[in-house]
């Protein structure tokens, strides 16, 4: 038989948005790994009536249900309560689980207070899941076919019960196995990506392919459902190939796997190392660079030239660059590279400047123009955006996209060699009037 | 009529537990404002059944359903179809959102994708919530005496056609006001903050206050429910002043101000220019500085000198204090700042080195320590830290308690001069083996 979870989460403080519930998604991924499918994630408050209707909706559409929350000792923690009033069972004091909650006060040099007696009672014929970091018992139990899991609310807890007494029993039975697979892309549009994997988005398909977007990433997600982990990846593996042949450079990584990430792996790969000098991004490439442990050897320095300034004294930018085409030009970008290359020694810099606004803007230049420079020895590679959203979204959209440029420049250089760009400038600064910078438009 | 809300995310992102649901505590929160009852949360996958199933049971327990969510132009994004037919209306197109999202692709220089179109497609007799970010339309239409409103899934989009369309449509039908207001502190643990103001901390209290915390910045939330708005703000008034005179300098802002917008505010009072050299924190002050829109007068320049090289090389740290005392050590914490300083010829400078980690620490130098310096014409000031958690916690502590400082500092700077500080130094590296750095340990 199939298992279907369903999630419910219940406390005042998520209903009312005073917390966000990181709970559901947690156990999400946990059952989705063992071949478990969470179609529905329910929270509710702390009234009766309304755990008790969605334990009657899910017991309907789920053979599993996992209540947590509501194990507290107070007079608002109803989950106990109402779950063995749903099962028509009796509350029964279970003697293990009263002594370790006043193992826990002794531990504290406290008397018990007749409150917490509550949280040691579990309806009649339950499992008790023990609680080791804290006073909220859970409990299991098997309804009408259908098992009822209840966990306290607290993450640290019920993350640290889950994995250590639930998670294990689930993995041991688990019979069809959901492997997911995540193609993470940049420089492409949703839609555009959409139509080009159209025809495998098809809900009924397996594997079951989907996007989500972030800031200009775009995760494909691949996910296949099988009887074998094998099987499974074997259909994982088609599909990836007909998607990496439709999609090409656009990927960039897989699973959990960032931008930075990747030019960590190739500027590791390639010995090779880096400096950026970046004006509207404010520090952003430096701080996801640093991110990532262990860049240390190959990201050598960072300069946030914020003002014109400092692009002169520090980065050498000669100020009649600045002042014939503006602090925001391609020239200047160019100039930024160059000029923390040649500070710093690195193989590779990268030099940004744009209008992040929301003030500051011109009709000649408007918020969210930037340009990207990516200077090595033999090359220098300029591009223009314009970028919408706030100014935190363009900084985040800049910063990604810079990092873009690098990573595609990192995968055709060879060792300390940058191969052939696009577009090419021989010395910063001299005739650049005339150099056509490449223009590409992201939204 | 009481109005009850039910909230309902769409994505199979969110019922995998690949990103986690923000958007129902946002839109929770708001509406009980208004004095909506949020009762109810659903979430649930790209499946066109699940989706019609969670909408049957919303209409019979909430008469406002608010789906976020599934409003893209692929064919997993199945919120606007399910909806049509679930209340039997064709789907029809709106010019209006067509000529917009035309619009946003004409801006880009783009021609629309003809997969975007379905995105101009809304309910026979629904209104349109227009999108100024992107080309999700949102719609609202009553179906048997219950608003059904479909906004996008993306925070951002969803939240500012929230805040633009529905929600002062949903203020303007309030009875019942409720009105709230947040004081931000930072310095003080959550559990240190929460004795102070234990007895303000009863739920049944009017106005109500509680705490929430993040990366070291606790906010206390003063929650007043009343009649009238001017009720409702002398309320919070009186609460706001005990809180105040309780937390002292720990608060640093209200409702939605940063540290780094306290900052500016002071640099922009005392007309005071800033830079950072940072190592461990690796552009992150820098890049929280530079969120703030009109900072680029007051903020010259950030060093990220990642390398002992750069450190040397652009600081002018001499080799010895790194040789004696280590790259992380106040000494070298008190030369970055006053290098950082002359080079940019900055009133204020900070300057930061530490282990992020996982790697890199030793018994001595475990990962969490840092070193925070802070210098001006006349002072300089070292305090050290122990910080716990994962890289990017450890970064973001430290980025935060570093502007912490400079706002403590700040607030007793008059114009151009600075107070006196906890601990002095007349001069880096003369002596600074003796020199007693102030001690700070931060869990």
């Amino acid at each position: 038989m199939i298992k279907i979870a369903e999630i419910i989460s219940i406390g005042q403080e998520l209903v009312l948005g005073e917390i966000i519930d990181t709970n559901g998604a947690y156990l999400a991924e946990k059952f989705t790994r063992v071949g478990i499918e969470v179609r529905y994630h329910t929270r509710v408050g702390d009234y009766k009536s309304d755990l008790t209707e969605a334990l009657k909706i899910a017991v309907k559409r789920a053979n599993l249900i996992l209540c947590s929350g509501g194990l507290g000792p107070t007079e608002d923690d109803i989950t106990r309560q109402v779950i063995a009033e749903f099962c028509n069972l009796p509350l029964i004091l279970n003697e293990e689980a009263l002594a370790q909650i006043e193992a826990i006060f002794r531990e504290r040099n406290l008397k018990m207070p007749e409150n917490n007696r509550i949280q040691a009672m579990i309806p009649e014929g339950a499992t008790i899941i023990p609680n080791k970091s804290g006073t909220a018992a859970g409990f299991c139990l098997a309804y009408r076919g259908i098992e009822i899991i209840a966990l306290p609310g607290v993450p640290s807890e019920m993350k640290k019960m889950f994995e250590k007494l639930v998670y294990p029993e689930l993995q041991s039975r688990s019979k069809n196995i959901i492997v997911k697979k995540l193609l993470n892309c940049f420089g492409i549009s949703e839609s555009a990506l959409g139509q080009k994997i159209a025809h495998l988005m098809d809900t009924e398909r397996n594997p079951f392919v989907g996007t989500r977007v972030r800031c200009g990433i775009i995760s494909v997600r691949i996910q296949a459902k099988s009887r074998t982990k094998e099987e499974a990846l074997s259909l994982i593996s088609d599909t990836e190939k007909e998607i990496r042949s439709l999609l090409g450079t656009f990927i960039f990584g897989e699973g959990e796997e960032r931008l930075e990430d990747v030019i960590f792996s190739k500027l590791a790969e390639k010995k090779m190392t880096l400096s950026t000098a970046e004006s509207c991004t404010g520090g952003l490439i430096a701080h996801k660079l640093t991110n990532v442990s262990g860049i240390s050897e190959y990201f050598l320095e960072g300069i946030v030239s914020y003002s014109n300034e400092a692009k002169i004294k520090l980065l050498h930018v000669p100020e009649e660059l600045i002042v014939t085409y503006g602090a925001v030009s391609p020239q200047v970008a160019e100039s930024m590279a160059t000029g923390v290359r040649s500070l710093s020694g690195s193989d590779l810099s990268i030099g940004v400047t744009g209008i992040a606004g929301p003030t500051g803007g011109t009709a000649e230049k408007p918020v969210g123009l930037v340009y990207i420079a990516v200077s090595t020895l033999e090359k220098l590679q300029t591009e223009k955006f314009l970028f919408r959203g706030s100014r935190e979204e363009i900084k985040e959209r800049a910063a990604n996209s810079a990092l873009n440029i690098l990573r595609l420049l990192l995968s055709t250089a060879t060792g300390k060699k940058v191969s052939k760009n696009i577009y090419t400038c021989p010395c910063p600064g001299s005739g650049a009037k005339d150099m056509p910078s490449k223009e590409k438009i992201i939204t």
